[in-house]
Order: structure tokens, then C-alpha cells, then sequence
């Protein structure tokens, strides 16, 4: 029930009944599993015309169906090695263009006035860099113009027409951004996206059970929960929404049932911690026995910086005795590189050793609530070792703190965690 | 996390919690959405990998990937008009082998060794009524020797091998019974049914944003819900995995997260009711007038039997002077049938009139507590009557008490209903 | 080798052979078998390739891809009863997208600079009958601007632009009507319609291995064998390229070899039948002892045409004692309304009978020699005779004599015709 | 009309009519395209229904459908980089398995009675190397008592069961070793494979237009003619088919003409000249100035087989003055690993120079008649040389000569040798 999901969880006057609902305007994003076959599409219309029965005004911003972009992708991988932007682009695109014609469909069979529309009939005007445009202006005339008709426009996600008139794609999760950037335009009340999960999880619950999911969760929580395994709208999408305080909420189009909340608000009674992730996609490179010069860091990172390796979390200890250990992260496919490169370097920064560690997991704890609340480090820290987990290296931004950890404790890590931050569900 | 689905949500207390798992053997079912593309093959296959390190024994049952049965069935609908069965099973199963050889790939490169099994492999013997056959017996050697052997068994859903030789299909939903059967087979400690939902809910979240995943559930009580379009498990699945004593427990493969438990016991905490469902998939037929003589309502229903018209709800007034109404509901798709075939019988039986109706809704309100609480039927009268939803029609069973109401009242009916029982999420 | 493609089969002689071909303008279209995998469109793109390099300055027209078409139809019919016109066309017009997308890449591959154009691009302006719709006008200033910067255009088969604005559809068939539209508006030498067959045939050679690929055949002649089972590029097509005087050239795009063309003039030594076909999808409906009056058969064939019946071979012998008999055929599938039809008309009309037969076949001999040569009939008649094969009914044009036999006997006399008039090849 | 093509290319009785064929037991493979979509499917059981009729005995044997095969080695690449072998034959000859279940229900809805085999009940049985299995006994009982119960049996191309009951599959091409193996084990008349072109041509109707279809070829040539472009059965099947005195009957299921006969006859009439190929797909490797002694060859080409690299023609002129050069062609792709392998050679060899040249071509001028007939090779070299074209390298077998030349005059030079032997159409 649509029109719920916009007030209750915002805490907007909760008490007013089912029967008396204010009316929202919102945008709603359509992902591909969403739309995965007829059945689905003919589920999603007739959601949506429950919720324009009960007085919601809606948008709809659909990706192509199922895994519909990645086969035109490598059908034109199977075709051509050269694969020219402007081609792609007419190619990748036509995947919408099926799904919000066939939506449109659906939604006439369920008796609503629906019209499709390109992204650039939604007025949406990109540059000209094809396969990952970017978004110049949204011009939603003739959505608009729709809305006020009593239709229900259907938009072609991660699509636009650049300045110079050709077909451009926004690049992959680009519907998210399609949906919060005319969720903008529009002054929309809300931007639903709906997926195949439920909502945000306070950690993976592949990992713990009784891992739960989260009512709400701010804008920075989520952008520093990028590796939890949980639902990832697109993080430009979310970047994006954060910038221009558009709400989101992340949910479900299997089961309907409410998700998770996206705002900017810091609520009172919010927990200090929100949620437990780990990252096994890093190898750790260390650098040691380093003659603590002005300049060395700077050395070692402009050459990485120049191979294209990118660098993740980086400690440097105090040096003691002139000298100091440099140690870093890079995802596993780079870790050859980044070796090959600090070892050209050894000898020019008389560094005693260079090594690396595939075997590593990082593991975060992370919370709005950690900005006005110092014990939560120390509380992670006495917790990690109490189940014996060897910390190897620690870093922190404001609502979060990392551990990294041997790879073969990381799960172990999290569960530990997630029980001494009391985040599991009651049952 | 498999082992504690186990324990845990049964109350059994099987051991201390996470570092100590008990070891558990699992038959774990992967629907069509959960192995519909290689990247969810693969995310399947990681998953199941955590489930062997923790301990736990598992034998997988799989279905064909996504909509590929739909698309056979349509491929030889578009190829032939007579389909001999026997043919059509060869070219049905053909779906369930591609899922279960990739699946064992992707098992491989997890670093399990598994090994995939046909129906006939796995000792499924099934009657020779091709397209929809029956189990026979389940002689599973071959599936004991490879657990024993260390390695994981891959089982393909929905076949077996007739007792002719033949290759023969289970029908739809047919995964589910596999697995089940193998369950009971192999003395498992419980089947589970992995699909794209969360699990079994209170009500239709769509209807009630506020309805809440139900951590179990009597088998009794699931066999009433056949209408709540929530998770659908095959009926005759749960109907042999009740008689079979088969422990079901009906999760998520997109969120991993602990699903709905089904069992036998009764709970001594358990609510008096469960669920609220909702069906509008009927419509009424009245026969008004009828004078009240023995064998009256054999003759409608043996005409109706004889044109295949399925009856659900019956319901016969007391009569006043000798004359009573009989109303009873068919599917939409029967209505006109049932109408003639009771219009011819209209002289005959001294009817007054007969008339359809086809906007009805049947509410249902669900719980095995019901069998020992006489006052639930009472309260659903109640709520309904203070919401100014008047009841056409009543039907009960020892754990169900529904009312057919107005079509346009239904959701109304559900949402109030929901809410006198308590049944919502307290979030 | 394209250019000697417009020469030697016209017999035109436009120069010396392999070492110094004429330039021409060709537009090829290509169908969807002929573009149906990635392996096929780069077997496409390097015979273009072929062309242009020698010479040939060459306009692409492409179809969807394989079925593809065919799937977006059942994919709008799974999800959609009502199917509004603008969605239809929105979903249909994608498959073409993609095509000339991908075929651009692979000409890139092939070091081509090549452009892909929508129909709206490439300047199709049509009506605005959604599905089905009329080409106004074609403007191909874009597609003669990439030609003169020495590119090829791809233009996607069978789309325009509608006079409001919005994506059409030109129905099925569209690409060959696009190919011929734009070969007129540019001036091009020749229209060229790859296929999967290799061109027209004498006669049907599963029915007489002996057929001989013609390799030429007029106008005339190719719209009197619509029922032949050879290649059938869309009547639609023809016509206009007949009525425009665009010379087609119907060949193989799996083979290469030169194939049929078509064209208006009438070689000298052109032999007087060309061609043999049979048509089983008539039935015959017969209306005897009809009293020979003004008005009965216009009474007659107004009733069919009301029903929607279409008739194609009528036949009315003279009347003897002011009574006669009214045969014609219908399609298979309109034969149970035809005799209804005709049935409610039997006593105003006071025929004496109305019958009905399905097992009819109608055998044809074609050929553009038959306006001047008055023996061709006397030939069929004698031949079928002969071969003990009864005549039911006769209908002749200027160019097709035509004879209803039975249908167990059609594949015997188009045998026995086709030795009759040495249609066979010589080997 | 099946009868036809036993008798009459083979010479045997041509005279005989339509009426009395004489009956043939004849194999019958369709390949992907073949039975690419429902369409196809009707339209080959169509045709086949024919046969039947016309008293044909007639055995399918059927590939997966269209590209199939293909899409789930993709598959299973998308999932897994281990893919064991027993498994990767579970999930491919699934594809077969569809295909003749399909096949065998269009039979039906065509009047006959067929049934479907797969490999394993067909009789193949295989060594036990997967994906790429090789039979070793035919026992073809249930196909033979299938024939004599009037049945049309269906068989699974290209797969098999070990010798340790696992599902094996033969490898690509496979199909049509099926074909040939089962009419060898059946005595069959011939072996029909029909595809998507129309047979085997003179030369590459790409290159020259009036190239023309050969009503016959000899094993030997066709073994020759490998690199034509033209229609390519499986050389394990030809090879085997030769062996076993199979006569190959390779045909279009698009037009379905006839095609090509494949036999072992040499007929009187033969021309000297069948055909001319031409192959761009080898290098060049010279090795300048090796002084001549023995051994020195032998050294070359062990160190490149222990490399892997596949050596194709070698030419090694007579020394001058104790030294000589040696050339040898080598696939693109394995050109550099070859320059590295003889250049490491170099100085051991004494070599003066080593060089790759990718830019050249292979044209060969095939015929069975060359063995009787000395003059072909110098008609060849003065056609070449005629028309300006350089002859870098010549190799000969008994009825092939081969010339390899700029790959820029490749075309130039198969068409000048195609009119040199008047390999060309009458038309």
C-alpha cells in the first residue's frame, strides 16, 4: 500500500487509518528482475494500480528486462571487437525501449492510461560520452504534462539524447539515477526502488541469520555499507539523491512488503551502531622497513596511481628509529601490478621488504550514531580479540571503523559483532 | 547460516549457538528465479559452499533455470498440436539437466565436489501417466553413496523414470515433491524450499504494508492459504511432506535471510490466528426458491460434477416453508458453464430463479488456535460489521472461518482484519 | 560480386568482365535469417565489404534478427490483451534497432565506416495506423549526405515516423517495402532481397527435385505465384517496386550465389511458361440449380464480403433451362462460415443445393509467353488428362492458367505439367 | 522427392518415372539451421512426411537447435572456468534431446509415427573421453525394430553412452558422425545432410558468381576442398563415410533442391578440374640460409610440434652452395609463437634470417581427374602468371595443386583459374 510507506516510516503523522491516505507523488524504478518475464511485468501493473487507485500519483522508470543488457552486450561482443559508442548506444538502449512498451501494456490491461516514453521524449539531456553518459538537464515537460493528464508515464531508465542529437546510454545501473534525477525535477515525494531483496540488512544474512533489516539507514551509512552484499542501487544514484535531498526507499517487488528507508535525518532513538560489513575483495601489499622521508608515500602512490591500481585503505605507522611500514589495499585482480610496481621502487626507497597478502577481509562496523559515541572502536577492538581475531590493520572515517583481518576469520568476525552490537532481529 | 535453521526457530535448543553447530543433513530445493541466470548458478553454489564448510551434508534439488519449462511448453505448442506425452517428457526434462549440470560446474569451481543425477539416477520410479506422473518409490543409492563418498548430490527436480523405461515428468511444482520425497527418503533433517520470497506472510503485503513474515506455520494452516498469494509451495508437496512428517522451511535465495518454519507441532505461545487471506478468483452462483426435498443438491451438484465445473464454498439456508436458497462458488472461468447447466435444471428442481454474481471475494481468517478459541469467528463477524462490510456468505472448517463479501470490500476486509487480530509487524 | 550482379543476368553487357566491373548503387536488404546470430552478421558484413571494394556504393536494409520479431509479438501478447497501437509499435520497431546496430559494428570490424539510421532518421514518414502503417514519403537526405562522405547507412527495415510524431511500424514484410521504397527514392540500380533461399523456383522442389532456379522472372509472373512455397518477398514490395520500376534481385545470403531476378521487360527468347504452383489452402463451396437470374451471384458474394470471406476463384457455368451452378474457393479456415453463409441464402435464392470440399488443390501454369502463345491451356488440359487427372475448375489470367483438382493428385500434376512444358534442369 | 535423388545422380536407372520409385532406406540429418525454430520444425516434418508417403523408409538424425549448442557452452562458461567434462556432456546433449522431442511432435501432428532415442538408446556406445567422445560400437536394435514397426525413429545427433554408463558427446560436427555411423550400421541407401546451402560449389560464388553447384564430388576431393567456405559436414564424418563406403548426400533444407552427391565413383565423364579453392586463414615462416645438413628440418618442426603449433605446407628448396631456405605456412594465430620457437632455433641452426610474412594466401585448383591428367599444374602457373599474379610457394598432393600467392591477388587469382578450366555456369 503505497501511500503508507510515504508517511509512517518518516514518522509523518502515523496516526491517521487506512482510510483517509495523503496523497503522494512518487517516482518508482522498475529493476530488470523486476520486469524478468510477462508474469512479472503483469505483477508489477497490477501493484501499480493499486496504488493509483488508492490516490498515489506515480511515475515509473523501468530497465530492461531480466538480463536482457548483459546478452546485447555480449552480442555485440560476439559481433565486433571495435563496438563503436554510438552503435552501443542505439544497441543497449532498445532494452528499455521493449520494457516500458511492454509495462505500458500491462498497465492497459489493468485500466490504466499509460504512455511510454524514450529518455529523450522524458527530457533528459546528456553529454555526448557514449556508453556512460552523464546527465546535463532533465526537462520533464511532457511527463509532466502526463501527470496532470491522469496518466501514468512510463520512462526508458539509464537513457537519454546527448547535445548533439545521437541516442545515449548512462552506463550500468544507470535507472537508478534515471529515477532519482526525475524524482528531482519532479518534486517528487518519494523515489521507490524496487528489487529482488527486501531492504537494507544490518549485515549478511548468509552470514547471520539473524541479521535484520533496517527501517532506515542515512545516506552516509549506506554509501560506506558498499560492500556488505545487500542491495546496491547504483552509487551514483545514491550520491546523487544525497545531493539533492531526495528520499529513497529500497525494496521489494517479490514480496511488497515495506523496505528501507533512505534519508538524510539522524533520528534520536537511532542506534549507534546500524550495520556489520566485510570485504574479501582485497589482497594487502606491504612495504617495509621504509626510511621515513618527506616525498615516500607520494612516490609509492603516484606510481600505483599511474598503473591504474586503485588503492584502498592505507596505514602508515609512526615511524620508530627513522624508519616505517607502509601498508595497503588493492583489489585481488591488481595485486600482481601493484607488487611488480613497489618492487621497481624498493631499491630508489631503500625499503627493507615488499609482500603481499591475498588472504585478508576487512570488516566494518558502521553507524550514524559513531560521530557523538567514542566507545564503539574500543567495544570492536575488546570484541575482535575475545574471539581471538588478530587485528592487521585499522582504519576509520567518521560512522565507520575497519579491521582488517584474516580472511578465514572474517565471518567468524562478523558474527561476534553483530552480537555485541545487540543488531539481530528479537526472534 | 544452515545449521541454525535447525535448531533455532523449532526450539529444539539443538546445541550453543554459533561456534558449536550441530551438524545437519539438508535437502535444499533451488526454484526456477533461484538458478534463472549464471550469475544467480553462482551465487547458489557460494552459498551452498558455506552451508558444507559449517558441516551440514546437503543434497540440492533443482529446477529448470528461470521460465525455461514455460518456453518448452510453448516451443511445442507453437512446434505441435498433439503432443504425444511421451515425447513431451523428454523435451520437458531436458531443462532440469541443463540446470543440474551447471549448477555442479559451479559447485566444482566453489571447491566442492558434486555431481549431478537425473531423476532415474536418483531412484525416482514413477506410474507411466506422462506429463504429470506419480512417485512410486524413491530408491536413492546412488544420492546415499555420494554423501557418504563426501560429495554434494545434485538432483533434477520434477523426473524420474517410469516403470517402462521411459522418462517421465512430475508436473509443475514438481521440484518441490522431489525434494520432499527425497527428504523423506533420506531421513533428512529438514527440505528446504528456496525461492524468491522471504517466506509466509500474515497477509498480502500489498494489501497490508504492515503484514509480518510468519516464522512458522502448521502444515493445516498453510494447506488453508492456498489463496494469500504469498509463496506457493506446491500443494501436494506440503500435502506428502505432512503425511511424510517432513520438516519444510520456505526462505529466500536472493536475501538468505531465515524464512517460515513448517511443522506439525503446536506451539503452546502460538497466536490464535495466523493469517488473513483473500481470494477473488470465484464467483457465485444462487439458486433461489427451492423447494426442500431430499436429493435436491445432489442433483445440482452431480450436473455440475458431470460438466467438470469445481465447486468450493456451499451454503444452504435452514429452509422457511419448505423452500430453501442454495448459493455455492466456481472459478470466473466456469461461471457461464455453471449457470446453463443449472438453468436447465431450473423446471426440474421448481427453482424460483438462478443468478450469478461475479464480484465476490472470499476472506479468510486462519489459525490452528482457532480449534480450541470459540470467539474468533465472533470477532471477524465484529470487525466487519463495524467497518460496514456486510457477509454474503460464511464457511468454516476446524482452523478456517471465511466470509464472502463484496469484491470492493475485500482489501478494506483484509486490512481491518489484520489489524483486530494483531497480526502486524510492530516497527 | 555485386556490380556483375546488375550486369550479366539483364543481359545488359555493361562492360568487359572481372577487371573492369561498373560502379552501381545497390540496396541490399537483409532478412532476418540473414542477420540471425552474431556469426551470420559478420558473414554479412564481410561479403558488403566484398562489394565495396570493388566498387559498389551500397545501402543496407535490415530486419530484426531471426525470430526476434515473432518474440516480441508473443512477448506483448503474454503480458497484454488490450496491446495499444503506440506500445506495440514502440516494442516492435526495438528488434530492428538492435540490428543495425550490431551490423554497423561488424562493418566497423570490416573496416567500413559505417551509420546506423531508425527509420525516422533515415526520412520514412508514414501515416499514423499504428502496426500496419503507409509510407507518405521518403526523405533520405541523410542517407545520400553518409553515401557522398563515402559511409554506408544501415537503415532499420520496416519503421517510420508518423505524422504525429510518433514510432511506426510498417506490418510484417515492412523491410523488403523500406528497401524498395528507399532503391526508388535513391535511384538506386537495383534493389537486392537476401534471403534463405537461393531465388524463385520453376516449381516447388520437394514436389519435383527437377525444379530449376529461373534466373529471371517478370513482375507479372512473380504475383501470380504467391502460392509457390519459394521465396515470397512481401506482395506489398513488389507491387511498389513494379509500379516504381525498381529491379529486385531475390538471392541467397547463405550460398551467394546470383539468384532470381525480377524485373518488367519480356526478353525475346523468354520461354512461354515459366513457372508451375499448387495451392492447398482453398476449399470449394458449390451453390447448385441456382435459377439463372440478375443479381444472384452479386447477392451472393455481398453476403460473403459482409462476413469477411474472402473469395478468390469464382467460376459460373452457362446456364442451361435458366438454371446453373456457382462454384468458388475460400480459405480452409472460412469454409464453415462460407456454407453458413450461403446456407441462410439457399431458398431466397432457390438454389437447389450448397455443398462444401475441403480436399481441393489449385494447379497453375504461369508465364508472361501465354499472352501471345494460345496453346499453353490446350497443353495443361491434355497433360492432366492424360495422366488421368480431372479438372474440377478452371480460372484464367493473361499470364496463369489455373485448374481445381484433387488435392491427392495436386503433386502428381505439377509433375506431370512441369515434364510437359521442360521445366526441368538438365541434369 | 527422396526416391529420386538414390537413383538418379548415381546413374542408376535414370529412365524409371515418378510412378514406381524404387524404395530407400535413407539417414536423414538435419542440422541446427535446419531445425532452427517451430517453423522449421513443421517444414522439415513436412518434407519428411513426403518421403514417407512416396514409400521411403526414412531415419532422422537431428542437431540441437540453431545456435544452441553454442549458448550453452556460454552458459557454462558464464558459470564455471573448472567445467568438468561429465558434466559439461550432461548439459550439451540436452540440446538434442529438445531438438528430436520436438521434431518427433511435429511428426505426429504430420501423421506419422516416430519416436524419439536419444544416443545412448540408439546404440552409440564411446570411449570415455568427454566432450569430445569417439564411438566404438553401433548397436542400432531399437532403431531397426522401430523401422519395422513402420515407425520413423528420431535419433540425437552427436551424443552417446561410455563404456561407464556416463552420458558422452561426441564433439562439434558431431551429428554428422551420428548420420554416417547409423547408415553404416543400417545398410542405408545413403546418408542426406541437409543445410542451410544448397551443396558444394565449384568455388566461392563470393569470389566468383557463375561458380556452380557440383552435382557430385569425390571423397578425395571433398577432403581436399576443406577451406572452400562451402558447406563443411564434420571431416570426421566424411572420413568416416569414406571409410566405410557411405554415400554422402549433402543438401539444402531451405530449398531442398538437390544437392551434391559425395561418393567413391570416378565417372568416365569426370572434368580434370572440379573445383578451386582458396584460404586465407595461414602465414608464412621462412628460415633463410641454413646451411643443408641433415636433420636440420627435423630439428625445425619438432620444436614447433612441441609447441603445439600446427604446420601446414612446407616447402624446402635444393640447397645452393650447402645452403637452403625453408618455408612453411602456420594459422594466423600461431604465427608469433612460431617466429619465437625458430628464432631461439636461429643461431643453433645457422641460419641467416627469419621471417614471418601473414599477408598470403592458398590457392588450390582440386580434381580427381589430375591423376591421369599432367597438364592441370601448368595450366595453372600460366593462368596465374597471365594475370600478373607471383607464385611464392607450390605443394601438390595426387589431385590437388596448390599455389600460395599475395593474399591482396587471392580472388583475382581463384577467378581467373575458374575460367581458365571453365568450372563456370552456362548462364
Amino acid at each position: 500500500m503505497c501511500q503508507r510507506l510515504v508517511r509512517t516510516p518518516l514518522g509523518r503523522a502515523r496516526g491517521a487509518p487506512v482510510t483517509s491516505p495523503a496523497v503522494a507523488l512518487l517516482v518508482q524504478k522498475f529493476g530488470g528482475t523486476s520486469v524478468g518475464d510477462p508474469e512479472r511485468i503483469r505483477t508489477v501493473a497490477d501493484y501499480v494500480s493499486r496504488c493509483v487507485r488508492r490516490g498515489d500519483r506515480v511515475v515509473l522508470v523501468v530497465s530492461a528486462m531480466g538480463k536482457e543488457t548483459e546478452e546485447l552486450l555480449r552480442l555485440a561482443g560476439d559481433v565486433s571487437t571495435t563496438r563503436p559508442g554510438r552503435e552501443m548506444d542505439m544497441l543497449i538502449t532498445a532494452g528499455e525501449r521493449k520494457a516500458i512498451a511492454l509495462v505500458c501494456m500491462a498497465l492497459a490491461d489493468a485500466g490504466l492510461d499509460a504512455e511510454s516514453y524514450t529518455g529523450s521524449q522524458a527530457g533528459f539531456i546528456t553529454d555526448t560520452r557514449h556508453t556512460d553518459a552523464k546527465i546535463l538537464e532533465v526537462r520533464p515537460d511532457r511527463i509532466r504534462a502526463a501527470l496532470e493528464a491522469g496518466r501514468v508515464p512510463v520512462v526508458a531508465g539509464a537513457q537519454g539524447v546527448s547535445t548533439e542529437n545521437d541516442v545515449t546510454f548512462l552506463g550500468r545501473g544507470g535507472s537508478d539515477t534515471t529515477a532519482v534525477a526525475l524524482a528531482k525535477a519532479l518534486g517528487a515525494d518519494a523515489c521507490e526502488l524496487y528489487t529482488d531483496v527486501s531492504g537494507v540488512f544490518t549485515t549478511d544474512p548468509r552470514v547471520v541469520p539473524e541479521a535484520k533489516k533496517m527501517a532506515k539507514v542515512s545516506f552516509d551509512e549506506l554509501l560506506e555499507m558498499t560492500s556488505t552484499g545487500c542491495p546496491k542501487p547504483a552509487m551514483r544514484s545514491v550520491e546523487y539523491a544525497h545531493r539533492h535531498g531526495v528520499t529513497l526507499h529500497i525494496r521489494s517487488a517479490f514480496t511488497w512488503e515495506p523496505g528501507t528507508w533512505v534519508t538524510e535525518e539522524e533520528p534520536m532513538e537511532h542506534a549507534v551502531v546500524s550495520a556489520i560489513t566485510h570485504d574479501v575483495s582485497e589482497a594487502k601489499v606491504t612495504v617495509a622497513g621504509v626510511p621515513d622521508h618527506p616525498g615516500v608515500a607520494a612516490r609509492i602512490f603516484r606510481a600505483l596511481a599511474d598503473e591504474g591500481v586503485v588503492v584502498d585503505t592505507i596505514v602508515q605507522n609512526t615511524s620508530e628509529a627513522g624508519v616505517t611500514d607502509i601498508s595497503f589495499t588493492v583489489p585481488h585482480a591488481d595485486l600482481a601490478v601493484a607488487l611488480a610496481t613497489v618492487d621497481c621502487l624498493q631499491e630508489e626507497l631503500g625499503a627493507v621488504r615488499v609482500s603481499g597478502d591475498p588472504d585478508i577481509a576487512r570488516v566494518s562496523v558502521i553507524g550514524s550514531g559513531m560521530r557523538t559515541n567514542p566507545g564503539v572502536a574500543a567495544t570492536m577492538f575488546e570484541t575482535l580479540a575475545e574471539a581471538g581475531i588478530n587485528i592487521d590493520m585499522i582504519s576509520t572515517s567518521v560512522i565507520r571503523t575497519s579491521c582488517v583481518v584474516r580472511q578465514d576469520q572474517a565471518e567468524r568476525a562478523v558474527q561476534v559483532l553483530h552480537a555485541a552490537f545487540e543488531l539481530g532481529a528479537p526472534y
